[in-house]
Parts: structure tokens; sequence; C-alpha cells
């Protein structure tokens, strides 16, 4: 999986709770590669209690003397900046990042993500050693991302453009065998439980409201038609299910002055 | 603007630290109206401290006793939830959702946003007060976002969407004349015919109902919430604007025994 092969390096963090958030924010999106550059406090109690259930990603994090170091087998590394720099650097929004991200690591490029420190983001001399630029769309006015919304950001965008990739692929390139069932079982995630009735259900309920409001006298004179066609757009709107039609010809027999 | 029709709601926000970060989420991608429903501690030097430079959200949040009150003039409200529930529903991912608030905010409605407590988040009542529910997008084996994470990420697909808008408008159509200013323009632009009536409005028929139902007997027993709550997600889906809701009054006379 492309994810894999993208690391999140932070450059000297300076609140041992944000490295705890960085954890979290990545392990929702898929992410497991953290690498710390001269962090400030680390291991540390406060990184753990914020990091909740990822506490394996901080276990497993590298903690290096400098960013050269941490990206060296990289082949794309992407700076993370809250403003954009006078910098000769190419730079991305969050989503064309994401997608070059995706995009060239399902080719087999390992990449890294680097963010700088909270207060001063990425030092010019880190931004060198990037290859382009990552700026997340902000409030021109106050853009001061917490550290871990950036890198949560950042992650979702990928896990997205990823989620995309996958679904743009043929179905029976996913399929094509058993044991890998898992795609397509996940681009059905979201998909509505709710299953509306068919065309045959919802004229019989047209039909059994005209006879009850006939029964009122309701739609004596010239508005029939107009009135009809009111209810027909208000409950075709609602796109009741199968229960739901029987609740409404409840109510509907409840209208009907014989009780029908 | 439209961000500026896009409430967030808090329901029962436990940690005073969150709510100070959902602020600076908010902001970072301009929003400004914040609602509290029974913060657990608020106003806190903590919230305070984790808002950075966003308390004017923080002072300007409203703090109010119940959902219902808290988006009673709303025509929009979508609930935010990490997991997909076995309720009908209509489930938008972050991205679709924003468009929605975007297009709808765009033409006039009043939406709120709605996230529950950190660890249980919405519940069930809360959610049949919601017309559509939003779904981040998230590894399906650790999808615990944190509640300003999930703030900040659909925050910044609405903000992303928005500036996706502007970006679309024809440029002559802002500037065709200097007469016509840009204001009278792009409201006709994306005016959509359909105004859904307020939640005050909804409430008022959901009680007219109810009564109704009282009166022939059929909310007895057992199954009176039940039943209660599905209507009220079943109308609520419809979203039925003021003529509609009219409508829907005359036939919960017609279903009351008394005529009321």
């Amino acid at each position: 999986m492309a994810i894999n092969r993208i690391r999140i390096v932070l450059i000297e963090p300076a609140h041992p709770g944000n490295i705890g958030a960085v954890a979290r924010a990545m392990k929702t999106m898929s992410f497991a590669e953290l690498v710390l550059v001269r962090p400030h406090e680390f291991p540390s109690e406060e990184a753990d209690r914020r990091a909740m259930g990822s506490i394996d990603i901080l276990q497993r994090a590298r903690v290096v003397e400098d960013l050269t170091e941490a990206v060296a087998d990289c082949q794309l590394v992407i700076g993370g900046s809250a403003r954009e720099r006078t910098f000769p650097h190419e730079v991305l929004d969050a989503r064309s990042c994401a997608e070059k991200l995706v995009e060239e690591t399902e080719g087999g490029i390992l990449a890294a993500l680097v963010f700088g420190p909270e207060r001063t983001g990425l030092e010019n001399a880190d931004l060198d050693r990037c290859t382009f630029q990552v700026v997340i769309p902000a409030n021109a006015a106050f853009s001061s991302l917490n550290l871990a919304s950036a890198v949560q950001l950042v992650c979702y965008e990928v896990f997205v453009a990823h989620q995309n990739l996958l679904a743009d692929r043929p179905a029976d390139a996913s399929s094509a065998s058993f044991a890998s069932s898992a795609a397509p079982l996940e681009s059905s995630h979201l998909k509505p439980i709710h299953q509306p009735s068919s065309q045959v259900e919802m004229e019989a309920f047209f039909s059994h409201l005209e006879r009850a409001l006939d029964s009122r006298g309701y739609l004596d004179g010239d508005m029939r038609e107009v009135t009809l066609m009111k209810l027909r757009r208000l409950f075709g709107r609602a796109r009741p299910n199968r229960g739901e039609i029987k609740l409404l010809h409840t109510l509907t027999r409840f209208m009907n002055r014989e009780g029908e």
C-alpha cells in the first residue's frame, strides 16, 4: 500500500503532547512511520497520553540528529509550511500534494512529509532539502494551524487520494481473486443503508392518500391537481423505505373520515 | 460569505482544551460561530490557552441547554460521526458534505454542523435532529479522530469547497458592469428554489403530529419513542418548506380524532 511508503518527519517538536497528537492523527489515516529530529522531550508520558490508541507508532518512532539522516533513503521529500515562502520550490496545495504522493509511492517511490517546529515552521536550510513545498489552504488572516492539525489534514488528503485511486481502478483488477476481497468491501463502505421504496409502493401510497383527502373534501375545487403534485414532491423527496411507507399508510388511515 | 452561515455545535464537550482547539481549528478555516451544549467546563483557562489567536471565537460562543435550542433557526443540520450507524440517514463523506454546505449556504440557508461528546459521539436522539450525517473517511481499524481534528477536517473541506466555488465563477459574471455589484449577482446566481423550514417550524409540526396520533391512541405502549423517532427521520429527510409545513399541518388536523 502506498501510504506505507510515506514517512512523517517532525523537526524539533517542542511539546510532547503534539508528538502524541501527531501519532494519533497519522494512525487515523493509516500512516505508520514517524521520525523525530531532535525532539525536545521524547519519549514522554504526555505524548503517550495524547496518542490514545496509537502508542505503537510512538514505540516504533525513530529519533535522529538531523533532517538529512531522517530522509536519507527517501526519493521524494515534501516540506509542510503554513505560509508560502519566497523560495524556488514548486508549491503544491494539500490536495495536489496528496495526489502526487499517492501516484509516486504507488510506483515504488519512498517519500517523506516534513513538518517544522511549532513556532517557527521549517527553516530555510530544511526547506532546501525538500523537493516540493505543500501549503494547506487556510484563512489568510489566521493560518496558524496546530502541528497535529497540519499533519492530520495532509494525511487525510493522502488517505482520500489513495481511496480514490482504488475506486478508479477497474473492478476486475481488485476482485480478480477471492483472496483480495478487501478493496470492493471498502469501496462499499459508504453505501447508504437506506433502501427507498419502489415506485409501485409509492404510487399505492399516493392513491391511498388521495382517497383519504377526498373523504375530507380537501381536494375539491381548482387546486386538486396542484395539491396532489405538492404532496408527491414532498413525500417523493423523503424517499421512504418499506417500513416508513407502512407508517404513512397508517397515518393516512387516520386522515380518512371513514377510517378506511 | 457562505461560511458565515455555518455554525459549529459541540454537544457536552468534556475537555476544555478541546473547546479551545476547536476554536483555533475553526478560525484557520474562516469559521466564526461556535455554540456549546452543556459544556463540562466553560469558560476555562485551558480553553483560552489552546485557542491561541482565536479567543474571539470563545468570547462570542453561546452556551445553551440542548441541541434543539442550538439549532432552532437552522434549515440544515448535519451530524458528525466517526462511524456509520445503522440509521437511515443519508450519509455524506466530508467532501460531499462540504459541497452541499457551501451550495446551500450560498443560497441563503442557515446551517449547523453538530459534533458529539469526545468519548461517545452523537447519541441517537441528537442524530435524529440531523438531516444528514457526515462521515470522515478514515482508517477502518482506527478511526478515533480527536474532536478538534474532526472539526478541523470538515471545516477545511468547506473552506476548500468555498474556494473552488469562487474560482469556478465566471469572471465576467461579477465584473459585468460597475453598477451591478457582486453581491446581488452572487445571491441570485445560486439561490436554491427550495427553502427548507427552520427547526422551530419543524418542531411545531412534530408536536402537532404527536398530539394527533395521541388522540388516536396510536402512540400508546412501548413503541411510542421509536415511532416518534421514525416520523422525525422521515419528515426530516423531506426537509419541507413553509408551504409544505402548512400542508402537513392540515393533514395532521385530519388525523386528529377531535379535528383539532
